[in-house]
């Protein structure tokens, strides 16, 4: 069967989740994607608690559709097998430091030289240029830095963290983009490039609005706990055993969640009649429609808003989300093998292609696993890879 | 000057947020964006405030790079001019609830009997399939209903929400990455397809790790406030003029903060010693950490961190932000000449490609103000043009 990446071959150093969630959306769409790994360490990923059967869960999270080699690049024969696959791979994604790759000798210009039609795909902290470019970034450093955690937590309070590592993870979907961008790029021009991309530049472009509202008009975003800048209601409310998110986005949503709640005065309050008063009014409202919503539990107060079709969700917690009918229905759940661990349950592909899907072919792979099979399709003779492993340099 | 994506032309009747940035990250990069908009009223997010010189910031945050058209769609005269946009162009992207272009006559269906090459990504709340297909999906709900809220705010204390909307904004890039794969597969195949993504899903693929964690081993993953379920010490603490995000996620960063601040009586502390430790004793540390960091005001401490080579950043607002030098140099800040505005600033492109870099080469559109230009390389005479407006199909 046809998958749509399926032509393109993917040289994978990257560590830990940014670079690694990149390959793997690749991987999800048909790409070989090779991951090299350090001798006896491996990804230091692996190193992450909760471990399942001595396995880390948060590896087993990023690496699915990957074969695993080992592979140490500061020995002169790993070097050797590094050029190798460079000359036979599409593509090169690496999340160390700028410079690293450089300092070993396996910089873009080397790698260049080997095979000019090589995609480079560098995911760093704060990019290969300029000051900050020897920074360090970690997910939660740079939700600090770029903005993100001034606007995230209650009005008043301390600012919390986005609950997921966007930032690391959105420079990963950034970077996935830059590579088939330079992938087409290559069709025109018959060269590879690098393609340069950064956790601090991926969450600044996130702000969008935020930004935009700030550069153009002055205004600074805050923390407002659940709540939208300027839809209102648009919140979380507490019912008996739990909480629900409600979300009258528009005119309409707005009179049909007075009628679902019976608070039709509210519809012809002065306070509340149009979005710009219930904007400037939001407290008073949020205090009248958190006492509606606090004497009705969960499935009541589902009921009523699903039936007047009003926007709501209740705040699930993952495992509510794994036995969501939807998730399930889209197979966001998935199992496989594992050739340690049995049969194991994986998330599931959030792209669906109708006539050309991916797949997911291969569990997580153990550390080294493939290195035989890939020496071998390099043609190394059984001899030549003992001689490696003796070296220690695979 | 060659642009990545310049041979990609795109059809964008997508509205507000996932689609726009969609179609904007594929525009930055070379793209020839075509933005459908209803007569008169257009995208609904040109509705949003604040407003600056009586346009939406919120709709210039995520519409440069774009022309844009005015068409009826519910029009026969709007219809034949779609077929003839469909006939002529790779790519559409919509956001509409599934089954709404159905309705309109215009599905996947009908538009590849025009354009069998075509590629149609529909990103949708839930999916175009499975028994929520039909809800409504706005970020803030999907924070709540894929589980990102309930792991979102300080321990303790009631969900909030992302600052950012980063479900909105994650499908649209998921988009993005399955427009490239269906162009990449067409040159195997020959023929376009549907590409189906959706808000629900996006965030469940972004959960990674608190997914693995849950469905391996069974941990719940809980509110954490500014801190990381398993390195300790990585949170912010507050100085004498402000807050900041420490990061000691290993061994060597520990023994260097304990340095930087003086208190390397803590290395030796049987409570602290392994990250095991610290994660169990993580109260503890984070008050002896808070008293110490307390006395520091933002400057000296970061003069502190910085100098051990500790990973940290100031909890920086938006405008923070765009005067930090990284984001300066890395062009993160740009200005553009719009026609009613005189000159503005956008936010830059984060993806960099060293050898066919994208640009910024258009301002976000008024509403309809490509339409005639648009009509025209449709080989519309004038007053076919005028024909089309007199029955307000344009």
């Amino acid at each position: 069967m046809v998958m749509p990446l399926q032509d393109l071959k993917v040289l994978d150093l990257s560590r830990v989740l940014s670079g690694p969630f990149c390959t793997m959306v690749l991987g999800d769409l048909g790409a070989d994607v090779l991951k090299v790994e350090e001798p006896e360490k491996g990804d230091e990923i692996r190193m992450w608690p909760p471990f399942v059967g001595g396995e880390s869960c948060a590896f087993l999270s990023v690496n699915r559709n990957k074969r695993s080699m080992t592979l140490d690049l500061k020995t002169e024969q790993g070097k050797e097998v590094f050029f190798q696959l460079v000359a036979s791979r599409d593509v090169l994604v690496e999340n160390f430091r700028p410079g690293t790759m450089e300092r070993l000798g396996l910089g873009f210009d080397a790698i260049h030289k080997v095979n000019p039609r090589m995609v480079y795909c560098g995911i760093s902290g704060y990019g290969r240029t300029g000051p900050y470019r020897n920074k360090p970034g970690y997910d939660a450093i740079v939700q600090a830095h770029g903005g993100l955690m001034s606007i995230t937590g209650e009005p008043g309070r301390s600012s919390v963290r986005a609950g997921v590592s966007l930032v690391d993870l959105s420079s990963g979907l950034l970077g996935a983009i830059g590579i088939l961008a330079a992938l087409k790029a290559r069709e025109i021009t018959g060269r590879g490039q690098i393609v340069d991309t950064s956790l601090f530049e991926s969450l600044i472009s996130l702000l969008t609005y935020h930004a935009q509202n700030y550069l153009s008009s002055g205004v600074m975003p805050q923390k407002l706990g659940t709540a939208h800048p300027s839809a209102v209601p648009y919140q979380s409310f507490n019912v008996r055993d739990g909480a629900l998110m409600v979300g009258a986005l528009n005119q309409k949503f707005w009179i049909k969640l007075c009628e679902a709640l019976s608070l039709t005065e509210l519809v012809d309050d002065p306070r509340f009649r149009t979005a710009q008063d219930r904007s400037t009014n939001r407290v008073d409202l949020s205090e009248l429609l958190s006492r509606a919503l606090a004497g009705f539990d969960m499935a009541e107060a589902s009921r009523l808003l699903e039936a007047a079709g009003v926007p709501y969700a209740p705040i699930n917690d993952i495992g509510q989300v794994f036995r969501d009918p939807q998730a399930l229905f889209r197979e966001m759940l998935i199992q496989i093998a594992h050739p340690k661990l049995g049969k194991i349950s994986l998330v599931g592909i959030p792209i669906k292609l109708s006539e050309t899907p991916g797949g997911i072919n291969r569990p997580p792979p153990m550390l080294g696993q493939h290195t035989e099979e890939v020496l071998k399709e390099l043609n190394y003779g059984e001899a030549q890879v003992i001689a490696l492993k003796q070296k220690k340099a695979v």
